[in-house]
């Protein structure tokens, strides 16, 4: 991770991409979200999707795998390069969780990070709080999921912010 | 899944419990979300949570698994009982994901869910809007999880609201 500093407002970031393979998606619903139209390709036909789809809580955990491996990238590149590496603080959560079109099975999904605020904590000084829009499009360029994060992140500049 | 009409305002449901073994937290973690103290004990107690927790991800799927289950044998009574079975309209998404405190190895987490309010849709008057308040506790009482949820449920009236 770069350093609260590092990272700028309006910053737009590639994740990463994936495809939704049927067997994958089968996969995850029948551990997780068993509904037909998630795991059956003839139920899904007949159901309102049309087709077999990927539960909504798949495409956010595959997010969530590419975020994790952009992340570790960033580090490795960091640290080749004989930079220090930022530690990135635990998840508050998320909000506006949006499923805005299926995700069929074949589908690549591409997923972007946007940076819409970044400000120091006050109550802990050696933490930025970045806030950052989450989207993954389809090979149509279709908009299927988006999300708003928030997470903490290193500042290198350990100094409480001035009272407003 | 009961009709719009037969769902109450302030009415509260157990939506079921699950046990966090550390080797479904590992498998989970592998393929989604692999960062140390999710997918290994040593490197878990050296974090900041002191022990192996379960990505927040993989808590909220196992919501949709047990909530899945639930409106399944809520079905299955309501066809022994000779009842009509009301449909489940996909899920537009989620508000507020907040993870409030580790699911840990061994925990055993129970969810409930809350109607916090419910409305016929005005655009599409076949379907109601429901919106709950989904939480999970550990076996201490702690809340671990709380996010909001929108779902549309069948109406058995399917009348247009009056305009307001």
């Amino acid at each position: 991770m770069r350093f609260f500093e590092d990272i700028a407002l309006g910053e737009r970031r590639e994740t990463g991409s994936h495809v939704f393979t049927a067997e994958e998606i089968k996969r995850f619903a029948g551990a997780f979200d068993p509904q037909p139209f998630h795991t059956d390709e003839a139920a899904a036909a007949k159901s309102h999707f049309g087709a077999l789809c990927a539960s909504g809580w798949h495409t956010v955990a595959v997010w969530m795998k590419l975020h994790v491996r952009a992340v570790q990238e960033e580090d490795r590149m960091l640290r080749e390069a004989g930079q220090p590496v930022a530690r990135l603080g635990p998840s508050p959560g998320f909000e506006a969780l949006k499923w805005l079109k299926p995700v069929y099975a074949g589908d690549t999904i591409s997923f972007e990070t946007e940076v819409t605020s970044r400000r120091p904590s006050r109550s802990r000084p050696e933490w930025g709080v970045i806030t950052l829009e989450n989207t993954g499009r389809n090979q149509a360029g279709e908009e299927v999921v988006s999300f708003t994060g928030h997470v903490f992140v290193e500042r290198r500049d350990k100094t409480p912010p001035e009272p407003a």
